[in-house]
């Protein structure tokens, strides 16, 4: 049984079980028996955490800068290793995918976590020196970081945007790993460890559990040593860790699911082809077999003769394109339950629908249809998110059924229009979705987030559980885990050194 | 029966019954009957304020600074009348207070609003122009405000700090009057009415409600319409709108309970005299009877000559002055359950704590005492706040329990240390209570909230229902009420004048 990462410590869990990974290439069950901790070990990190608080808030930014610095190094000096087990947990292809796009990407937002962290601007600092008034931002306190089973190095519990946010701010991290990727995990760890020693930050600044009982998620959401949450995964369970959050007034930021629309405006076709528009927008829907949160599970065509061109010929590229394999079973079982309420709705099944013959855990690349008569008479069913290579194309009668369906979009992460700013349905529909999302595309397809200070990955409920944070870009998600401070009539000696 | 304000138009009321306010300076019931609205009102209100979105999004960042100008400035033009209907209906003085502090602070924060507003400095727009992403602050939506008893003028849900951040950033306001003071109410909304037509506003950008049933309260923050709700009052009703607001996933921003804790450090008594203290404390605690968000509630000190002196000196004070006239008969009615209870644990009773005998809605000046080994056994009962002229003092054994107390502290808007920054313990006792407080202060009691951008009038829970934002100090306070929107590879046409 692999040892757990609590209070500075590499130690044996006490655990009411076990979890292994599966290879989902082969389906096969991975080497390694993974502890699901009890209580006990959870109190552990909590308490372990709590402690310290003060030593880390004592912490020069230089120091803080110096621990996110020496992990991204040492995560690229042992990225082989780690992202030859990424590929066995996650199946993900290693070289084009692990090593040249998640690694860099997860180790340039720790180094820009640094940078942030070292210059202090999360602090926000705002001096009202005729009345000795000071505010900025400040700790926010021990943060509780569960990470997703879609990246497993970028968004991974101990090295992704949270966690490099939370850290960036000062505070220490208890991070969830995922199941689908324990030894991935506790690579990382090591390597965070290694680098908390080079930066001389106290050694439970990172803890690191592998897995636990639901109810003890939620009861660590709810102890009085967490200050805040970050999460990302599916709905139902952020759902449930957002209700523990919510009944102790405690900020938890969601990234759960998103259908992220994208409309076609009918003038398009009078600068683009439809088979351009075929190839970006499969390209886009089987991107990583659809598994990223910004994957495009819903597209609006009118109902005419480029329209019906475009979702025949989506729906041939999904049939021509071999299904890739899925992160998991838990991937396979969603699938299978989106695509049947789907049916079940009247929606029509253009291609795929169930799991393929291939080998590994795949299903076929699915496509239905719907006409916007039907999709506004059930915006609810329609707008559930089928993760993976799932979507939904919605053939529009007219221009008004298009702003109907951009007004009935459930918070989401992405909403893309294609036309040209000429046409004035384009401004009609980016207003609409600019209530409804939080980021509005033109001429471009959802998938791709750029690490960029201008980014929001983030949207209204349920795509997030606040429309006003995003968990990518820095220094902007730093935000997430602080609170406001404010200083009234001190003495400089008691100030932080961003007011003195 | 007074008309209600819904979609531009004073109408009458579909109602269910009616309220009348009462003057707390008599017990007696005032003239005019304001409806409680039925849920078609309710309706009628939000369908208003979803339709003029556009239009108000369409607004000049001019045309909403022109509003707010003037609402401020027709504001001042009636406020003899205002403050007379206020005093009414509140009991609170009309010069000194309403007329000399109150209106001077509405208006001055309509006007930095409004400044804000043109200046759009509360977008905070940053632009990655190599890969063509903005981002920017954007309306949220309409906004439901629901204000306190405490603040008939200042925190009005029609013309208060959460009216005007909402306004500043472009949205709708539905504002929901206080029961105690309808008739003040209206004849804001009046005002507001008139700046509309001024500023060439979309007439329904500003409705109210005077009351309605609790149980269309929470159906109107359900309600799709509403994208943000601001709530100044009680905990028993902020945390009943917060769980319908969290049910939904949408932004809830509460000032609720704080008992902003007073720590005076036993050094102090080598610079300050016991008899300064008594004054400045017994002072605060008793100021507008006790009825601030900021009123020290709970104070601790060294269970020594000192301390006993100050304890027995406030109780002096407390006993000699004359009960104010409170705000109503529910904060009567508050403080004689807070009190029972307070009994009931085992807190000694110094002085008052029951109903005065003279004429009006009064209080004793009421003070309990309780050992540090009493408080820190029962952290939760010991915190309860008692709304109103009531404090306890904690004799604490050593400083040991000073720092134990300040950790036990809930989320609270305020913390307070007596003493120099040479003492080690100010130090020790500014950084617990920095993580447990919005603002904290040294050698300067709570009361006094100034109109700053760089106050912090927040907390952690249950001060509010988030630490990060503040409820004071524009353009701060505006941020609540937006969203974060992002504008990826979109043509300038498109995009908000603040990222062109």
């Amino acid at each position: 049984m692999n040892d757990i990462l609590v209070g500075g410590q590499w130690r044996p869990a006490n655990s009411t079980g076990s979890i292994n990974a599966v290879d989902p290439r082969s389906g096969q069950t991975l080497d390694g028996d993974f502890p699901i901790s009890n209580w006990d070990d959870c109190a552990a990190a909590l308490e372990a955490a709590a402690q310290i608080v003060p030593a880390l808030e004592a912490a020069s930014p230089a120091q803080i800068a110096l621990f996110l610095r020496t992990y991204a190094g040492n995560l690229d000096a042992n990225s082989e290793a780690i992202c030859a087990a990424a590929e066995k947990e996650s199946g993900l292809p290693m070289p084009t995918r692990l090593q040249k796009v998640e690694m860099p990407r997860a180790t340039r937002q720790l180094r820009l976590a640094a940078d942030a962290a070292e210059s202090e601007v999360w602090r926000n600092p705002i001096v009202d020196a005729d009345i000795n008034l000071a505010s900025c931002r400040g700790p926010i306190g021990p943060v509780l970081v569960i990470g997703p089973n879609n990246f497993p190095l970028a968004f991974n519990a101990i090295a992704g945007s949270d966690f490099a946010s939370a850290i960036a701010a000062g505070n220490p991290v208890i991070a969830k790993a995922h199941p689908s990727h324990p030894l991935t995990t506790k690579l990382m760890a090591e390597q965070a460890v290694a680098a908390l020693a080079t930066a001389k930050l106290p050694a439970a600044t990172v803890q690191m559990l592998y897995h636990m009982a639901p109810e003890d998620g939620l009861r660590m959401v709810k102890s009085r040593e967490i200050a805040a949450v970050g999460f990302t995964g599916s709905r139902t369970a952020g759902v449930a860790l957002k209700a523990a959050a919510d009944e102790c007034g405690k900020p938890i930021y969601l990234e759960m699911s998103s259908v992220n629309p994208v409309f076609f405006l009918p003038s398009l076709f009078e600068q683009r082809s439809t088979d351009e528009i075929i190839t970006e927008l499969s390209g886009s829907c089987l991107l990583a077999a659809g598994q990223f949160c910004t994957c495009p599970n819903l597209f609006v065509l009118l109902d005419n003769e480029q329209g019906q061109q475009v979702v025949d010929g989506v729906k041939a590229q999904f049939e021509e394109q071999t299904p890739t394999v899925l992160l998991s079973g838990a991937v396979l079982g969603g699938l299978e339950s989106a695509a049947a309420m789907l049916q079940e709705k009247g929606a029509e099944l253009l291609a795929g629908g169930k799991p393929s013959d291939e080998e590994g855990i795949r299903f076929q690349n699915t496509l239905f249809k719907v006409t916007g008569d039907e999709f506004l008479a059930d915006t609810d069913a329609f707008q559930t998110e089928g993760f993976g290579p799932l979507s939904l194309g919605v053939l529009a009668k007219d221009l008004d059924q298009f702003y109907a369906i951009a007004e009935s979009i459930e918070g989401s992460l992405t909403g893309s229009v294609y036309g040209s700013a000429a046409d004035p349905a384009a401004k009609e529909l980016v207003s609409r979705l600019r209530r409804r999302v939080g980021r509005v595309i033109q001429n471009k397809m959802p998938t791709g987030v750029a690490v960029s200070p201008a980014m929001n990955h983030g949207g209204p409920f349920p795509a997030t559980g606040h429309p006003g944070f995003t968990s990518v870009g820095m220094p902007t998600s730093i935000g997430r885990f602080t609170k406001l401070d404010c200083y009234d009539n001190m003495e400089d000696a008691l100030k932080p050194d961003c007011l003195k």
